[in-house]
């Protein structure tokens, strides 16, 4: 954190920060396979491309960043078993609010925020998506459109997120909101891509509306190598009931199959289709490591250390 | 901060916690006047409705927030001069997210965090206001409409007007972002409402694009009571432009003149008008202090302790 | 019937009607209070002008619509016992469709088929409103803009309620979908106006995007009688779960309190409020009937018949 | 009819049904080409996508549907001239209302209804759009957005296309009414989807915004196979006065050129442009009859019969 | 003509200039009864306003600027019969443009044209509307929004108005354009503001979308005079269909009846209502002239001199 | 001017013409390389697609209009150097106005008043571009949308890009204003069309919010020849910011380097990227003329002539 190494448990942010008074905060989310970083130079990229559309100059250089960021996790990585893996969390805000901290105007802020912090993969709180398939719901709260704040880049303003899961969770407590945006297209969820696959082609909704997800663009990566379509376009409800399949597209848990849309199976219902399981056995090979194991595992760990 | 009294400087949120994981923060900001809060039970009224919207359960009553707040004051009052005054911040948060925090799904939090703080107004920053009149800058970017989220709440989802104020302070670095709405209407800015007077009344743009602010409804009930006439609807660039006065009406400094908008003079251009006088006079009057006065004079000592 | 008296169980359209295939309906629907229609006048004027608007010319004059409804309520009310009530309803089309019938061309259609029939109203159904408040659901589906099809006039065109109605069960079987515009206005429910009360003022959503209710014009018409104020102004979901109390206004059971949207209790949770008690006592004083008592008390004779 | 073969001339629909009642309908209509269906399977799977986002759960099985098409197809058959054609029309509504039936609560239904019927297309009707070419002209009224209604689903809900068709006719009383959406894009007519050609491109409106026409997928497939581009994007009016040809695509005439459209000639005024051509010579190959041709004499037949 | 006086007939426009070039100028037009001018005060302060949004500085102030109108219009008086009228013309641009002339780059612009002049009024070209009504036609051609150039500006920005009147001619070679904004609510015509009357209330549509007219002005204070009220809301088509009166409100002719829209009947179809004879005849008064006299007199005179 | 030679110097406007009155004009702007116009057909057939669209008929031929060009350049080509190139202009209006002519009613027109001429480019104004790249900067005035007035028609319809220049001059005076659509896409300049390239391929905005500019289509062809890439998309702010290269694309310097957006560089700052380099290049091939030097050549020679 600003370039000490402390416990995670000692990392806190002043009540002052800007990061937090006003919510301006770019932000990252890295995972490991078999404790390495997957596409860590992209997740870098795309957070130099968020600093820039935020105004926020980065005290160090994307190479640095990387380096940092493969240190942090090295030192964490001792921390967990084998078979665990971690996610690391990158973010920064301008510093503290000289209004708040008593030091300056309203609009001054100190030297920016930077933390590089990782935290031990709980994989097993996905593992129903794998199971059952995740139910998506649609709420009435709608994303953010790109001429307030741009969905592209990842940053923390989730407030509306939170309201969109809120609404959804009244019609299944497990429910994942899947939020439309002004003109009712499919954008995405809290903390997913959503891609739905019909006639052996995985559709996305477009992208000018939505985060460019790392996993998300692994999907199209694989998709392209393994002979399966990808297209980008407006997509809308109607379309989602009456996919083939569906899929969310997140750092922690990858790629995980939607059955359910406001209550209407999609597809044959079933939770893992054939798209979904020859890309996620694709990417398992890649990393040499059995994603869909690895929650379902965990999962039967955690049951018996609840005990 | 949670039960407990701790000084301002050891007061820090923990990184994993969803206010600022995922920025749901409700708040509210109250300022005294000869060390007594003003209007303190709209702003805890406000911050109960806030919460409602936002579906935070809040873990003590409306008296107690109040009770508890004026003992917050009561303690830091004596560190400030006698002719300084606090501000007092309360936020809540849903808590810890379980998924940062290893100890939880993705959607679960822990206990709320709720905090209230004070710090001392450096009302000398906005002396400016009062000697020049504010220039707003009307940025491309636009406010969040309510169907993603309400402006009506008070919350810190202010990562897009970040954005507007920094492409606002391209035109002059001391200009204050005003966000017209995805239709084009004058809504607010970052930090107050915005007011304009016309032929002897004042008009507020449509309260539901905006806060519905406790400054703002101390002018409506100012106006009432002096013979101003105070209107609420849609007004757009063209209505400010060709406004007689212009204000900014914010907890700290209360009530600012504005003396221009994209740089084009409003009215007569000199910074504080005949209407502005009156509510500011009345205002004064109410709480027993000369509020411009207090800015300014507070604004010499700064200087003088600056060296 | 097109002119003739046939019982309603013979009643039928051909399923060549533009009515029935391209949805061109105007109607009305009027209620007795003791075997008397209500504001029949009203009903039978918002009739014309909704024909006027779809280019329908009704083959009969208003008085002569309103002398033949009164027939059509003589004759059935000899069916109904003396404590219960008719509703009475209009409908007409274009007549059959061309095309359909191998008469004639795509846009051809033949004279209009007008019908006028009565139901007794089964107002047990909606006795859980008076008992727990009606719980609204703000669904994803928006209501239709005005430049699309005017929601001022009485059509059926209500689709787009049905998946409204739906989505908001979802929630809860019980539940009304509460329909916002496309700016997140709140806007009506598939079979009812719906207002909210706040500091003793009536509020109703803005009247360009709602049927013009008489239902809740005689709300207007008692406020006005009452002291109760009456508004007219754009609301969000904020304004509702913030107010004291909200109502549904509708032919068959007038008015009901509703007392919770989106699973968050509107005011303190009661069914019924004082401001609707105000209302309904006055309404129920003016056709000489216990509105409230009809709909509990049949609700236990329809229970007893059950068995 | 709900299982039954009962004689057109007899069916009916219940007048309390809810899909006269509320416009819940969903349908298809397929046309035959020497008494054979064309596309069923593709109609049948459409409709069937429809009732999933309806919520509607038809009472049989797609391959049901289907073998019942063809037995009403079988019967009706030999009722016409061997050189005419039948539609085919199918539809489906939850049922009666229990309101209006005095059996219910206003939101219950009974047992869907379900219809498959045919009549005999009379096809002279549209030949003149075969001499001088269709004239399609905008209406002020906008088409309904996905967000309320989704384009996409065969259903009834037409009034907006109603009062579309009657402003439209003003102009011209043959005219067709073409839909703009709410951003100004060309979407469809009330009876047919509308194409344009330019430089030996077909080209559709996106097809977020319009029923996914099977006659439309047959002027895809035919272009393909004949080295004709076909592509979707928005459109605008400015497009289409620019083009070299125009084109509506419809079940009962396939595909009928646009020669104005606002009164503004479209490419050289010719009724039937090359591409027209090329795409309908090749349908009637694939057919085995000559549509123009049969649209065209049954007129003559027509004209005579009238005497 | 920027400060010297010469015949209409020799003044032009530099083809160079922005005015022309781009379409930038600002404009005022006057009439007079009885050769004084009418509330010119008024159109001299709207001007600047114009001026202001605009950011062209006019070189003389509104004093000069109302004598130098006085000053033309004396001259121009005499060469009109004293039964005549004239209207005169303001209008301002940024002057030559650089680029075009050679003299500079693409955003530069030469010293403003500033042009004052007058003609005769040819009132006789209204003559129908106080016979039969205008016959107003909605295109479907939408007005400009304020965020996009604000319509309470008097510019020349007419091209889309010229798009409306050719669109709306289509019907009826007579019929005037009325836009909708994007909404859908009515707005004004190319050339006057729009107006209802409906239960003894005149009503405006919100004035945030419409040119605020100064004959719409002297309606709205004539309806004060008289005891008729007056209103500005959001109005749409069902409005205007439904009400009893409509009104065109524009300088030459001052206020003239609506009888139609879309060729539905407004009222009972009488052109002259109670309402517009109410206020005509104030107004009439007001100016010592028959102002509907003057319309249709001219009129016979101008057949003869036709001879 | 309407079949004369007249010198430029004497080329007027009438004051009462509807081009100048309610701006209604078409236009084209050719640009020659060594005295020879460039694509003058591609231009000619654009001016007629706009004639059509704004239903103004042009009294001569496309072929007619070539040729006359032709001759204008011919004749105008001797007065200037060989290494300096024309401006060629071609403008069409209604003609004049009958309404201020005292000729005619409010809507009648005269003959169409067409024009072509021709000005020496002064090519050296965008000298800075080429050394320094140009800024964009984004103002809060949005695009006018297609269904108001299409963008794909060159018109003169530019009062709101005088304002959107205006407001980004603010921050720079040498800006060039970059205007968003209603949904916050980026459409093109005042002057110009906007692109950017990312990753080896030339990107441009949606086409129907933009003119079909024949710079860009330049652009285009050279970019299919040189194998980079082009595509068409919404794009944003993000976008541009985190484009490697950004691009001007019009007539009179053919394509031009931007380098800052709102004050952000764009890539790494320099003036002139690769892709653009690539472009240009080529382009200066085809045409026989180093089009960069030309510009920046003229600009010393105009250096020294201001001494």
């Amino acid at each position: 954190m600003n370039g000490r190494f402390i416990p995670v448990s000692k990392a806190s942010l002043d009540i002052c920060d800007i990061g937090f008074v006003s919510d301006v905060v770019v932000t990252e989310m890295v995972r490991t396979f078999r404790h390495a970083p997957f596409r860590l130079e992209d997740h870098v990229a795309r957070f130099y491309r968020s600093c820039r559309y935020a105004r926020l100059e980065c005290p160090i250089h994307p190479e640095e960043m990387a380096a940092v960021s493969l240190d942090v996790l090295k030192r964490n990585s001792s921390l967990i078993a084998t078979d665990e893996d971690l996610g690391l969390v990158i973010f920064m805000t301008p510093g503290i609010s000289g209004l708040y901290a008593g030091t300056g105007g309203p609009q001054s802020a100190s030297t920016p925020t930077l933390c590089i912090h990782t935290f031990p993969l709980q994989l097993h709180y996905w593992a129903d998506y794998y199971r059952d398939g995740a139910h998506v719901v649609v709420p009435s709260i709608r994303h953010i459109p790109p001429q307030c704040l741009d969905p592209k880049i990842k940053c923390r303003s989730r407030m509306h997120f939170w309201l969109a899961k809120e609404e959804a969770q009244l019609v299944d407590p497990k429910a994942v909101a899947l939020c439309l945006d002004l003109d009712g297209n499919v954008t995405e969820t809290p903390g997913s891509n959503f891609l739905i696959a019909r006639n052996g082609v995985v559709i996305s909704p477009s992208s000018h509306n939505i985060l460019p997800g790392i996993s998300m663009a692994t999907v199209r990566d694989i998709a392209h190598d393994t002979g399966v379509g990808f297209e980008e376009r407006d997509i809308q409800v109607y379309d989602v009931m009456n996919a083939d399949e569906a899929f969310l597209a997140s750092t922690p848990y990858c790629l995980a199959p939607v059955s359910r849309i406001n209550g209407v199976r999609i597809g044959n219902g079933a939770a893992c289709g054939p798209i979904f399981t020859r890309i996620i056995d694709r990417w398992s090979e890649m990393v040499g490591l059995d994603i869909v194991g690895q929650v379902l595992r965990v999962k039967s760990g955690a049951a018996l250390s609840d005990n």
